[in-house]
């Protein structure tokens, strides 16, 4: 007798099922269609490096989250927990191969063996692109076009492209002298969406330990006016003389001037002097997206502009900007958003069977209609044509040619339209035109 | 001073860089579409599984190359080595979910921590399709017609389906009171091409313990004729009365029928009663597939039909049939088949850039050819034409569009043919039409 084992996944991991896989893939072509659209090509690395190369790049908690082993051969291995630090090693170690500047995107799993509370997945799919090897703030404006043409490419048209610029922030900590208390004063600041602005102010006086004035200085920033002129207008004064920030003012000004130029998004995207990203490699540009339909998923689409992120493993200084397509996000919105019952195959069309010593008929009639670039699936088994058509239902075929014993004898074929429940009979020789026409008609 | 990290990947694992990548994509891509068109739907599973839910499903070869390691919470896990075990528990766990019989394709990396000897990797991609939850022959006939449909998408026209079936092999090691022999005598067949028939018949003697009449018999595997209907014509004296093996020589002369009565592979097609694939579980129909311009590199697409996969996690019975694509293998020979050197590049257009004050005009000059579909690059920084011009041909862009001060002040751009070497005067205002007028006239 077999000993059976349960069959189950462990704690924060998945499998994804047809219908939601399909979503998840076609997220994915979209995002890369756009990326090739600007040159990025595609790269990949290892799930597993030397743990040496993993550690101490996201902070204590990433690195008690690693999944960390030792392999066959003794060595000290780990699987990568984003794409951010392969990529920094990838590119310290190939620098010479690829030729700077570099664009890439690179999509796969990462792990984090974190809490899984909140809907969090210990695997997920990152989605990454990052122009390597320029300070040129082209980049910067093209990070915000991607941006904003991966939303439209989704299907996203009400959306928001929070910009800020790390720079602008250092400026006013600079000018408030409060520059050694840079890191707690950012991780605060980051909080604002969550716990809101008086919070902020009273963690900043009560934990951070800046004075009430300078925390209130530091509360303009959530209060800078309401368009973008306004705004921009405003942040001198937010840096004084600091000469970073007043870097970080003309970077956000060129930046939002060339967004606006390529594309008409002046809705869509707003200058947020109070977005700082907990990261602390952004050193200039930060983006972060939001879909005003969807609020409470955060950011779908974060990143900015790094300095030097392969300091650690190379002296060649290779600044970058890079962002993130958050695939799983996306992925709950676009479920929510779905009006419909989901798909659970690619096939439109089904050719039931009926006559099982005929299966020959019913694969050539399949291959006809492949020919003319259908997707179609054969019922293996002849069955019932109730249990087909509810098989046809379930999957979600939008068309299935019905041939039975009586058809075959007269030479035709019923077609069944799944969303009307209509059936029509038609000439054996003309299937394919008809089923093609109908599909054509729903596109 | 910062304590650098070489950077470095582990022994047996590889970065992929936009040129392979590339390719990696173009394959991915090309099954998939393959196997959409027949009505396979995408799935994933994790890259982790319980340890044991993949312990013996491969051999003790396969549980020594397991990454198997305890996680945070204890837990005993391993990677997954194969697409088949993670599928077998996907089926029995999800069964009534999914609905039989279910069309599913599956593409991910799997790890083994194998010998590295002879270019092998211990990550690497499987690409697999498989059919669960039916007996019926007509998925077998698929998947011989997905393996050739693959084979010519992938721009291979010469190639070899070798099709057999178990069933067959246990009617002859029935007639010669073998069965109780049979994993061994399969995995000498095994060698076949590697040691030669003759060398098989001694192993089979010398080591297996068969008589000598009894290796002659099996030796006739390899010498049944060489047309499809010789072979299938002497397949009936080879199993003799064994029931099994008469139902197998039906079956491979089903298999055949269908599948040359939907697509012209005669020449492409053989049965090969010696093929035997290692793995155990396969109960039918068996498919290798070979490139005939690339003999060297072995199988590029494997498979068969199983009786009862998940037998270990379910009481369901769940047959099926799969193959599986030999992504890396593929690599190999398109790397050889191609002429000419690969693209590191996704962009057909670069944009180059002189005046730096004027970027906007370059990146709006970009925004305008790709709303007309190309995929365009920016180069970010204002430096020589040479160097722009041998980043372009490092890069391979098909063309450069060159806007200097000269050209700007009265209208017009120079158009750099990267493959001729040829420059063109065009307006300004017809860049996007002759642009795409040049692309047009390549595909």
């Amino acid at each position: 007798m077999i000993k059976r084992i349960q069959p189950r996944t462990l704690k924060g991991f998945r499998d994804y099922l047809p219908e939601m896989m399909m979503l998840r893939e076609s997220i994915i072509n979209t995002a890369k269609r756009v990326y090739q659209a600007y040159g990025y090509g595609p790269i990949d690395t290892p799930a597993l490096e030397y743990a040496e190369i993993l550690l101490g790049k996201g902070g204590d908690e990433s690195d008690k989250q690693l999944y960390r082993f030792d392999d066959q051969g003794g060595r000290d291995v780990a699987m990568r927990f984003d794409l951010t630090v392969p990529l920094a090693r990838f590119v310290a170690q190939h620098a010479g191969e690829l030729g700077m500047p570099f664009k890439c995107y690179h999509v796969g799993p990462v792990w984090r063996g974190e809490n899984t509370q909140r809907g969090r997945y210990r695997e997920f799919i990152q989605c990454d692109f990052d122009t390597i090897g320029t300070e040129s703030l082209t980049v910067d404006v093209e990070t915000g076009l991607v941006i904003a043409d991966l939303m439209e490419a989704l299907g996203f048209s009400h959306f928001t492209i929070r910009l800020n610029n790390r720079r602008v922030l250092t400026g006013l900590l600079e000018r408030l002298d409060l520059i050694d208390h840079s890191v707690p004063v950012l991780r605060s600041l980051d909080k604002i969406s969550k716990i809101g602005p008086d919070a902020v102010q009273d963690e900043l006086v009560n934990s951070v330990g800046v004075t009430a004035e300078q925390a209130k200085e530091i509360g303009r920033l959530t209060d800078m006016g309401t368009t973008i002129s306004e705004i921009v207008a405003a942040m001198p004064a937010l840096v004084g003389e600091s000469e970073v920030g007043l870097r970080g003012v003309a970077e956000i000004h060129a930046v939002v001037e060339g967004i606006l130029a390529n594309r008409p998004v002046e809705g869509s995207l707003v200058v947020d002097v109070s977005t700082a990203r907990g990261l602390d490699y952004y050193t200039g540009s930060v983006f972060e997206t939001y879909l005003d339909d969807f609020p409470s998923i955060g950011s779908v689409c974060s990143g900015g502009r790094y300095d030097d992120l392969a300091s650690v493993y190379t002296k060649q200084r290779l600044p970058g900007v890079g962002a993130s397509l958050g695939v799983d996000r996306l992925l709950v919105a676009m479920e929510e958003q779905e009006q419909t019952e989901p798909n659970r195959t690619p096939a439109e069309v089904l050719v039931a069977m009926f006559d099982g010593e005929r299966w020959g008929d019913y694969l050539h009639l399949a291959t006809e209609l492949r020919r003319d670039g259908m997707r179609v699936e054969v019922f293996p088994e002849a069955r019932k044509l109730g249990a087909q058509l509810r098989y046809a239902d379930r999957r979600g075929h939008r068309l299935v040619v019905i041939i039975g014993e009586n058809e075959r004898e007269i030479g035709v074929a019923q077609l069944k339209d799944m969303q009307s429940g209509l059936s029509r009979e038609v000439l054996r020789a003309e299937i394919v035109a008809e089923v093609r026409s109908i599909l054509r008609k729903d596109q």
